[in-house]
């Protein structure tokens, strides 16, 4: 574990509220009915969406859609290779974890009775992996996910769009006593505090997840936190809007 | 899913920002190092402190210890059977969550250099459910704890206390547009909002974890909520002192 | 593993004849259809009743029951921490062959007919072990099934008792060439011989498994064991009466 | 199920206490250290032998040595095909209950000090399926156990026969009310009681199994039956003795 | 691993082109629609045909049938003991790749359309492992599944002989820059090359597996090899044909 | 499963004998040593290569080094959603078989001796599916482990190139009576005969498999298929060399 120098300075001499470069690639595959590659400087995320008929067996005949995620990266996302999930013949503690935020988060922005009867699937692979890679998921899935119901709309697969408004995330941290948005790897590791925060575009909160990875923190440094994870949040929402626009007039 | 009456009373009478009867039995088990049946209402969750020699691989002569939990439910502990997830071959991805939200809490509380080269596990296991099973964990999991290091320090068998304070947790939520503290079963299946916050005894923040389950939030219930939270944590700080004063006088 | 003294007494002056206190404690947990908390001296067992409709597809449209059993010991249930099945992916043997005999036993006491095209299944999870834990679990879930089938008949759910006659069970084993009834675990390893005996009120045999862990036996010694387990389980059945007597009078 | 006629005849005309007719074949595979097929009437199992340097870690440096037991049935053993439990990703109740009992069986029979430390896997396959495969098993691989051991001794690798003496076992049951021995498939099917002998060439008893499948039985049942197992397996091993004379003579 | 001698002789004074003795007995089992145990010198593997009413829920309602597969090895089939993969709860790759290799092998053989939607599960079982087991198991099962098939003819279960023509498959290897048929284990681990054919008994070919196990090899020497297997394979439609007249005319 | 026209045109008036647009991208990911992204048509197989020190147990002090590769499929690489198999918690057959296929050639091209105890993994996820994934993915495979190789000379990690020649690998088929060289998804799954043929740069023969999915097929089919493989490979070596020239170049 590195030692961060004792005046620290983030990469590329980025400000401690600036978002790394943020890149929304529609249609990185051209079999999903949805595609997004996400990335946030170094971390690069595919996000497919897949919409499916019906829903699982207990919400049958409610009229009422799901949605859900999954999450997998990829063994040399990371700098030394992580052994596949399938090959342990399990699926790990952080990746439920990591796959069931994804899900609440979209679940929030989902009319469900619009929907109908269908399931939204939200496949997020980690292609690269420098930190954050479960806020970037649910940026990108959310614009998947817009990519695919826009396109239903306009077939008139459906009637009413079913995305109630776009939602989005970053983390924030606490490193040496200093606020920063959107960690990379480096200084997650170095975090002493580390917050993911979801949000609709209309500024409600959808997930707020603050863990003291090294010292408990007082409420004031949460409410800094926040401050600095609605800005940047409202940065990723023109990002995906930008990247919907592009891919409708195309 | 039952329909709360239009106007909103809580079983018991209970007010808006009570906990439910709290109750810390200890050594409820005699064969394990520390061990604390805690009961937050009809909820009862068996928490017992297991101390091993040794760390993960990946920590060895790092002269450091090491702390984690699991988290079960017992096939009757809900009104449904619920299925073993030995019987399924894996544990689930709420199982994973909670217990890696268990472990992360308590660790938070602990000196690993005054710990030693040890592993202590918590195994929490809930006996019957009725809302809040992993907050009452993280409650008990830290009695359960210090009654463990307690007696190695007693003993002798530790030089010096390696908890440094004592962490405790709630849940608190939002139902029908009002803020209730430590939801019971049939509440929280209500809420729109469901928040678990862990502090510790000098009222610093180890954990929030707040999730819109039905409608995304503006920041200024977050602030009411924390301050439910804190007042109903401080009560449990207080149950915690009780237990071990009691048990120390044996 | 502890030598025994060349000249043997048991704990607390027990005769060799003579059960460890036995309790049985109604509605343990009041999440299940009938639950139980049986102790044996330390030994302490949940025994909880769940009665389903329906039974396997391999029984349907066939008018009759099926009665089950599942086994559990909680990680701190013994004195050095055992890892949980669902961690390690699959149900060991050991649970595989304690499970089978609970739910062969508890088959033999009911009138399927009777029953009708419901599943009873009696999950049996140990709290703390001190030997003798399967036999525990039968005589306790035997007590549960009788509290859950008497509730569904005093509602009516049930027309007629399927309940035939109540089991009981004990385990006696050679110790230094000395019958013991009802072996705590530091007898348990010690025994040469191990037998665990399932009977009826009528005195009739439902399950005998006698096995010699060091030592084969003649059959003279075998008979002598079930002279001791025979009075021993009449005991058990008198413990059940009382509990049923006193759970019915509330 | 066949229901049997009301006069009640075995195949063949055989005796009520006939055993069917019995077959030891040694050497059936060459690449195992011990290898017997043991055929009783239909049922056919392959017993092998293998004799590992080692034992498992917790005996490691005790002096003595391990003995166990693995239990599997090809598909097409039976009438109606079985899945492979290798497919299905786990290893059965019923394969766990019966491989824990060869093993205990063998494991009485062999002087663990003599054997030194060394473990004996008995592998005992069943090619063909016609009831007792457990109890053919255990006489099967007692005699592949004794063909391995005798030559270790032959080549000097043992300096003492850790063979105590053989085992050898029998099924027994009570069909409409006649006690039967050495059941057959079908015969099993029809059983009210079912038991299991494991024997010493000396008469003294390993394991008993009784088991009640309809109706509960008096101990005067029990002693019938095991009086009809005693003389069926002197039979065995007289039939063991034959074979090992055999292969000795070769 | 054994180094070959300089001038190389294959056992038993064996040709390079010569097959081992083989040998097809039918009926091995009596359980199964059709059972065929096949010897190819020591490799000894039992073909066990299953025929089951329906098919896969992809292939319902299409009227054709389906031929799949599947691929065992006792423990002891190989000289020193192989872990059962049952115990390990999972089909290893080497088992995926050969039971798929067997199944591709079959169903160029059947009609799909003449066996109407049934499904026949070939189980092949290696009793004794010396090379070559693969290629047995394809000549073996095509020979038990024409058993299994020409029964339901004469029963009339079966209107039209599904099974086209018969299918068999034998290895050919280079080993020391020779080409030789019929590899037993010790040749195949000093092949450079290994090669499995798979053909018709019209001489088309079904699958043709070539693999440089050391050494790239050139085209010619493919040849070489396929018309060394093209004559071996036309002795095993000899030996295929011999024991279904024989079985045809008991 | 679409029907092709009666006269065949290939997607984009493709010749039969004419390879789909290829395409390697060096360092795709930063992370690994080795990472190449190769597209043939719309397939894309992202190939990354890890070197780690140590090898296998069964290789300990050979001083040899071992190659092996692992092989997956995003679920939406294809036009219907595939589950993973970490939640199916097992490697299925068909990703088995790939892997131990791309592992095997790879071997093949690599001198385990220069490489020295060090294990290299080669990783093969396929982004999106439009055949030949296989095939695609071990061209890629080499030319992932010639960058990480090529760059450990550079450093002197390496003394000598343990790459002894390059690999490449094509499918070709048969449809409608046609060869066809490198085949689309839509022209497989019509192929009456499928081949994958894998060469060294010096023509010699790596592996080849040739499957007859609905007609077994004459030995002069497979000869004119093996032409149409070489002089596709050669194409396939061409642009290896070019994007390892260009990466030098960098």
């Amino acid at each position: 574990m590195t030692t961060l120098p004792e005046t620290f300075f983030r990469a590329g001499q980025r400000a401690s509220d600036a978002l790394r470069p943020v890149r929304l690639t529609p249609d990185f595959v051209a079999t999903a009915e949805g595609s997004v590659l996400i990335e946030m400087g170094q971390t690069r995320v595919l996000c497919n969406a897949t919409v499916e008929q019906g829903v699982p067996s207990w919400m049958r005949n409610s009229g009422r859609g799901w949605v859900t995620a999954e999450y997998g990266m990829l063994p040399r996302a990371t700098l030394t290779r992580t052994a596949r999930e399938s090959e342990r013949g399990k699926v790990g503690g952080r990746t439920h974890e990591i796959q069931r935020l994804i899900g609440r988060s979209l679940r929030a922005a989902v009319d469900m009775q619009a929907l109908g009867e269908r399931t939204v699937i939200l496949d997020c692979d980690v292609l690269q992996a420098d930190g954050g890679t479960r806020t970037a998921a649910i940026t990108g899935a959310c614009a998947a996910l817009a990519l695919a119901l826009n396109r239903m709309l306009a077939t008139g697969a459906l009637k009413k769009q079913p995305l109630r408004q776009m939602v989005a995330a970053v983390s924030v941290g606490i490193v040496q006593d200093t606020v920063l948005l959107d960690l990379a790897y480096e200084e997650d590791s170095q975090a002493d505090v580390d917050m993911n925060v979801v949000m609709t575009e209309s500024g409600a909160l959808v997930e707020v997840q603050a863990t003291a990875e090294r010292e408990a923190f007082p409420r004031a440094r949460m409410n800094a936190m926040m401050d600095f994870a609605e800005q940047g949040i409202r940065q990723l929402f023109e990002a995906q809007r930008r990247m919907l626009e592009e891919a409708a007039a195309r």
